[in-house]
């Protein structure tokens, strides 16, 4: 039986998009998890009631293991984490965030603000000891298999002790939810020699040998687009937030430029583009945990529709179920200050 | 008239690739322009017998334009450029460069090593004052029109005044090269306002506001994949040569990996698939610029094949014609120390 707290309001097709994903997850989720739709409660009154007496009426029977839990302040998309973290205490986030730090929940989704959404999960879960700061954990769908990559935006300028750190804590995410094991990682660089790089990375190259994980080496843009390198298929890719995030969104606007070319050059239906596209969708993996804070955090993209917010909700039922956080937590431990070798 | 040096020794289907590529470009290109193969010349002379004894014998007429010039020593793919600078003075790279240093070649081509290749360029063309580093620009096809990016691979750690220097530098090969009238520039980061990345794009990010440049703003790597940004289409990226190089090699690897991925969906023929390809082919363009040394050098994937080369010699033909190197050398006159307002 799990909790999961849902920032209603948050994104930017909140909240009808939230609340027809959060109906249409319990539609599919064991009977026995409950989803806690954190917000202004009229508008997720409102909104309930609009979906259930439109295409969404079959899953009346599940609104029951719906929640309201009121938030009386909505955070921006152009607000400044800073400044809402102590200014707007009562955001569907922090009141979220609260839940699971007082018990009373067992994950938090939003599709908000995810400048915010990593400050105040900090701020209220706290982080794992061992860690400096959290990292944003994608899945890349590549050409072989899914990969994790982190950090994805989190961090834009990373120690060598803190790309360890990531590399621990994304090899607890392939486990838990990808469900590999000893997963192998690869650090991102512009070579596949230990010294190529920059500092930060060649530093961090000669951490990871020593660090006891299932490091590969350095991999190269091109790797990630295979999932593998020379030396073989890998699970993590380790990088700074800069350039995860850069790759992350050149990615996910590539992948249906190209598929357009195609289809209007080969003639394509729409239907056979709709296809392709769904298996590199983004929103079929609807979240990007936090990986480092105590608890669940999932980020989700902004223009997640209903699907992508279901998705969302497994991801944080697989994180919830698997323990993730627990076992990051445990694996810090078991290496003093986050795995860099002292 | 023309002069173009070809390494016929660099890349991993040199000789032949090169050669043949040399005598595909003399049949297309005007009469009046010459190339230089400079390498073993007992080798390049075999090759050359060979490849008009085949495929290419239509194209024997045009052989008289082609000149062996002798390079005892070959730089391996391995080899550190630290150690080829000097180590290897009679290399067909140093003896290509060094004929345009001394007047008699007007640029030079090599699909060889490429560290090799920007060291001993910097080295015997030297710099244009103003510049610290040299940049490999890159074009890369988008949904709307090529753009170029740079710096690709050249420079791991940048600072901010060489993020600056890379916009004047790129500002003028799209101007000479892709035709651009007043280049609108982008530089890469994870947000589009000013205070979003990491230290050096922050700060590149207020010089390049003061730059005189047609300066956008910043851009994300979902623009990179549209050419265009919320504010428009734009001309050239600035990034560090780590992002750089990720994106870059992600893109030539995700690409096939996509169209594929479309074709097996869709039961595309093996022609349609290839048409695509072509559109996005890295060979259609064949070569990327060493920006901001004095005289020509151009970079080509160690993978190109003849047509590869042939557009690296109508890159490199296009360069000199334009005069591209000393528009370089006047624009970072014009701007003190590389444009960074000091």
């Amino acid at each position: 039986m799990a909790r999961i707290a849902l920032d209603a309001m948050g994104g930017d097709f909140a909240p009808s998009a939230t609340v027809a994903g959060a109906l249409l997850a319990l539609g599919e989720i064991d009977r026995s998890h409950r989803i806690q739709l954190v917000g202004i409660s009229d508008v997720i009154r409102r909104t309930i009631d609009s979906e259930l007496s439109g295409a969404l009426a079959f899953l009346a029977p599940h609104a029951t293991r719906l929640e309201i839990v009121e938030a009386t302040e909505t955070i921006e998309m152009s607000e400044k984490p800073s400044t809402v973290i102590r200014g707007k205490p009562n955001s569907s986030m922090h009141v979220g965030l609260r839940l699971q730090a007082h018990g009373q929940s067992d994950a938090f989704i939003s599709a908000g603000n995810t400048g915010a959404q990593m400050a105040i999960s900090s701020h209220v879960l706290r982080l794992h000891p061992g860690l400096s700061r959290p990292a944003i954990s994608t899945v890349f769908p590549t050409a072989r298999q899914q990969i994790v990559v982190l950090d994805s935006g989190a961090n834009v300028d990373c120690s060598p002790q803190e790309l360890v750190q990531f590399a621990r804590v994304g090899s607890v995410y392939a486990e838990d939810i990808l469900g590999r094991s000893n997963p192998v990682v690869g650090l991102l660089s512009i070579g596949e020699e230990a010294e190529k790089g920059n500092a930060a990375v060649k530093e961090a190259h000669q951490l990871l040998l020593r660090s006891g994980l299932n490091f590969q080496g350095n991999v190269e843009g091109r790797d990630i687009a295979m999932g593998a390198s020379d030396r073989g298929p890998f699970d993590v890719v380790v990088c700074d937030g800069f350039v995860g995030n850069a790759l992350l969104k050149f990615y996910e606007a590539i992948a249906p430029t190209l598929i357009q070319l195609v289809a209007k050059h080969a003639g394509l239906s729409h239907e056979q583009v709709a296809a392709v596209l769904k298996q590199l969708d983004y929103s079929e993996q609807g979240g990007a945990p936090l990986l480092g804070v105590k608890g669940v955090s999932i980020i989700s993209h902004g223009k997640s529709t209903s699907r992508a917010i279901k998705n969302a909700i497994k991801v944080a039922l697989r994180a919830v179920e698997s323990r993730m956080s627990e076992h990051i937590g445990r694996r810090l431990s078991e290496n003093g200050n986050g795995g860099a070798v002292a």
